[in-house]
């Protein structure tokens, strides 16, 4: 066969966040990000002079010598300048590499050693936790502190510059070596228009650790034209749907996934862009979205949980701004979603994804044009159909594709433009089929390729050869009235192979027993699902992300310290 | 400086036409493809049937000789095996070649030969216009004649195939030589799956003639890649928006710039495609939109206004399910959009763009949240902004840019992923600057980059040394209720330079004077812009795409024989 014959259009005009930054400046100069510096305190900026401050931070980037291809770390919260590096560092070529702060000390100098960051941000109010790490890294060359430096955290008061303070000069009283600050960097930076270098689509811009159950932490390594497509992707009408008319709440922290692609999308939307810094509590979270009335926000389930405990205590409290509130991380409770539309008016929509998807693979836009009975609400527990350009396929035990019929099962692998190929500077072939990822989720898929995930892997119980889904049954728990959190594991047992246990945390006050919550799912699963045993906790452990970590409560389950054990008696 | 750090996510997932064929497949098998087979009568299929057809063809274009990058014309209405070759063609690799079925013969004629298409693929109604041309185009290896054999068209019966036959074999009379029938050919070819194959998203996937004012028309070469990216971008919420909730009325010609994207548009986002053949007056257009109550609509201002004054003549039929008519081809009259919305309930917006564009490039999506006043309909008569991934600036006469003020005029340069870098086998450097299409339309755009097209290159008028919109005056002339059609060219005069001269299409019955109008006309524009003549016409001549063609007005004026002139006196 010959050459093939090639189109003629502008098919070099490459995918990069210049164009999302030239965007954001051109067409979109009024709109706003808006941090909350302390509750009911916010500070805001336009787009416009948001991209005057990128244009002085690519400057200053250059001066403190970071190259194309240099690994930049912040650590820090959802807030106005952590927005501006996701902006400024892959435009000056270079790699952004947000830091979970959430992750153990030994993991974090694991990931700034890994990855070789050459400077990192850091935010004021979080400097005592690096503090601690900076001896072990000691390729890093310069902290940049960010944070108003006139108005200085007052729980990390600074003693260098009382908040009185005007003069702020030279680095602050810190064990930190090498420390710089934001502000005055970009006071010193000047503000004529930076001459950026050109960048090609495939370079890297961003690079995400996430912590798998074994081994070293890996690291996904963007490119601009994944996150160019992904942040596209957003935009679509059946996906987040993100326009220049939203008001986009971002609780999903940056340090995790891009904050699920939204600041990237809201900048290319021309959607305003509301972030909350480290006031993550119900209560300032509400008090933000009665003030500021975002229209879409992204979190994971416990915080909305929290949430709606906060707002059935709080009725004045008014919430339905949200109409379109994306919840992912892990699959979201039916009755969540269900309580919190019929009881305030706020919309929630599953999204299913991870780290190494950028993370959004598929969104559940349900069908609004019939009514709101039981088969929608079965519905609204799938996780969605596949966003375009992703696509997605069945793995059985035996290694054969599964049949998409809404009930076989089989572990997603998923491919597709914004879709991890590999790690950074690391083998996993486990995780990577020839072409595909293989992402350790289990599902269904219908055929209108609707998913249902109902299962990790690693949490799937098999009990007499017969898998039963952890997360529909936690689901069915959760809908119990007194139960604010259910976490199931796999218990052995000589006769079935494993038995599920039901780790449950019920709200303040309740008594309410095993028999009972057996009681309220009889009709709901089968028979044989109904657990045998009740583990009453204070508390579900959680991840460095906001995930029931399972493997803690097995790992007590082993040693037999696993609180509150109530068997089942056998009627 | 070193190599460059590449991402590490999927970037050789290419982005061609096979994810949208398997996507139609695998997430939207129920959605459907209506065509209008006979004014009152549809025919339906599936997504997941059209793909088996697909399928089916794609055996075909092999079996007929077709390799990849060859050419393959299209010669058809929007309809069903349009549809199907839309799909397969690219999918093999080959070119899908739309023929504009309105062009001249001897443009016609240039085109086959210039783009060499190896087949022909024809509606069994449009048979006798290529029987016309066939002698002259020698390198048509096949025709193959589309339509249901078992009923063909009453305006062309096929003296070969009675109605009642069901026995189809062999060619039918006609005086095309190497005849095929479509319906035969897929059902010869078997149903088992094609193995399609790979496709980089750089290779050549259709090409489109657009005919300029001089010389000889022009192909533009579209890509995989443009063609998917453009059709991602249609289903962006602030552009048109497109969802899998959506009934798309593609009115615009699948022959003209890919019907602006909403075949492949509608297939990626899994939407219903309502397609009307050749039945394309308002008549049987308006019985279509109240049987098939589709959502969002594209076509051309004249149709829009054709459909208006049916829908104004028939109160009682229900237009209303259009909450999305896209509008472009030409600056949409604002008393068009505002009656119907006002009388009819139909929402009409404007899109900018042309087949060098894939074709959209700009999109006005109102700000809903204030009030319908002035200034909001004077929003409505902008054409938007850019759309995501499409960059735009505005070069004055003296080859510098030109600010973004709202006021100020410049021809629109345009470049992007689905932006054309130059034409096939035909250099032009004439209308590509150093990565920017130069696109001969004149417009203004404001701060917050929302376009306003006040003319095209080549309709200026400039009296006095100041321009004067035709396409505002003409907006303006036709606000005034008697007014059908208006189009203001320029006339020579001694003392200013140039004039406008208005020509008019009254409606019928109507005997509006040129004093009147003059009278409508002032408040709404300056006084300098009031023309000094009209010109009552019976009909403002039309493109081949059904654009009004001053040329031919100017043409007339040159040579003295432009209908109805009547001079306003001076008062």
């Amino acid at each position: 066969m010959t050459e093939m014959l090639q189109g003629l259009m502008q098919d070099d005009f490459p995918l990069n966040l210049h164009h999302i930054r030239r965007r954001m400046r051109d067409c979109h100069p009024d709109a706003e990000v808006v941090t909350l510096s302390a509750p009911g305190t916010v500070k805001r900026a336009t787009f416009g002079e948001v991209v005057e401050r990128v244009d002085r931070l690519a400057r200053v980037l250059g001066k403190l010598g970071i190259e194309p291809g240099d690994r930049v770390g912040t650590f820090a919260w959802n807030n106005q300048s952590h927005f501006e590096l996701y902006m400024a560092v892959p435009c000056v070529g270079a790699v952004l590499h947000t830091l979970n702060i959430r992750l153990f000390e030994e993991q974090l100098i694991y990931i700034v050693n890994h990855a070789e960051d050459k400077v990192i941000f850091v935010d004021e109010t979080l400097t005592p936790i690096l503090e601690k790490l900076a001896p072990s890294l000691g390729g890093v060359r310069h902290y940049v502190v960010m944070g108003d430096p006139a108005h200085p955290d007052p729980a990390h008061p600074d003693p260098a510059h009382p908040a009185d303070s005007t003069q702020v000069e030279g680095a602050r009283q810190t064990t930190l070596l090498n420390v710089l600050h934001y502000e005055e960097l970009l006071a010193e930076a000047g503000g004529e228009s930076f001459d950026y270098p050109e960048i090609d689509e495939r370079q890297a811009a961003a690079l995400c650790y996430t912590s798998g159950t074994t081994g070293n932490p890996k690291g996904v390594l963007y490119s601009h034209r994944s996150i160019c497509l992904h942040s596209t992707a957003t935009l679509m009408k059946d996906a987040l749907g993100l326009s220049s008319v939203d008001r986009v709440l971002a609780v999903v922290p940056m340090f995790h996934a891009n904050a699920w692609g939204l600041p990237h999308g809201a900048a290319l939307a021309g959607a305003d862009l509301i972030l909350p810094d480290r006031f993550l509590q119900a209560e300032p979270l509400a008090q933000m979205i009665e003030a500021e009335r975002p229209t879409l926000m992204g979190c994971v389930p416990t915080i909305f949980a929290d949430m709606l405990r906060y707002a059935d205590e709080h009725p004045d409290v008014d919430l339905s701004s949200l109409q379109n509130a994306a919840c992912g991380g892990s699959a979201v409770p039916k009755q969540l979603m269900k309580d919190f539309e019929e009881r305030h008016g706020v919309r929630i929509f599953q999204a299913w994804g991870m780290t190494e998807t950028s993370p959004v693979a598929t969104y559940a836009r349900p069908d609004e044009t019939g009514e709101h009975g039981d088969e929608y609400w079965d519905g609204r527990a799938k996780q969605g159909k596949p966003l375009p350009w992703v696509e997605l396929r069945l793995i059985g035990d035996d290694g054969a594709e599964v049949e998409w019929d809404g009930e076989s099962t089989g572990e997603i692998e998923v491919r597709g433009p914004w879709i991890a190929a590999r790690y950074f500077r690391e083998d996993d072939p486990e995780k990577f089929d020839v072409g595909w990822l293989r992402t350790g989720d289990i599902a269904a898929v219908d055929r209108q390729g609707s998913v249902q995930i109902t299962d990790r892997a690693k949490d799937v119980i098999k009990s007499g050869g017969e898998w039963i889904s952890s997360v529909e049954l936690e689901n069915e728990v959760m809908a119990h009235p007194d139960v604010v959190e259910a976490a199931v594991i796999a218990k052995p047992d000589e006769r079935w192979a494993e038995r599920p246990l039901c780790c449950v945390v019920l709200r303040e006050g309740a008594d309410t027993g095993a028999q009972e919550l057996v009681e309220h799912l009889q009709g709901r699963v089968a028979k044989w699902w109904l657990p045998d045993e009740f583990a009453f906790i204070a508390e579900v452990p959680k991840t460095s992300v906001g995930k029931f970590d399972k493997k803690v409560l097995r790992r007590e389950l082993a040693e037999g310290t696993l609180e509150g054990r109530v068997r089942v008696s056998s009627g």
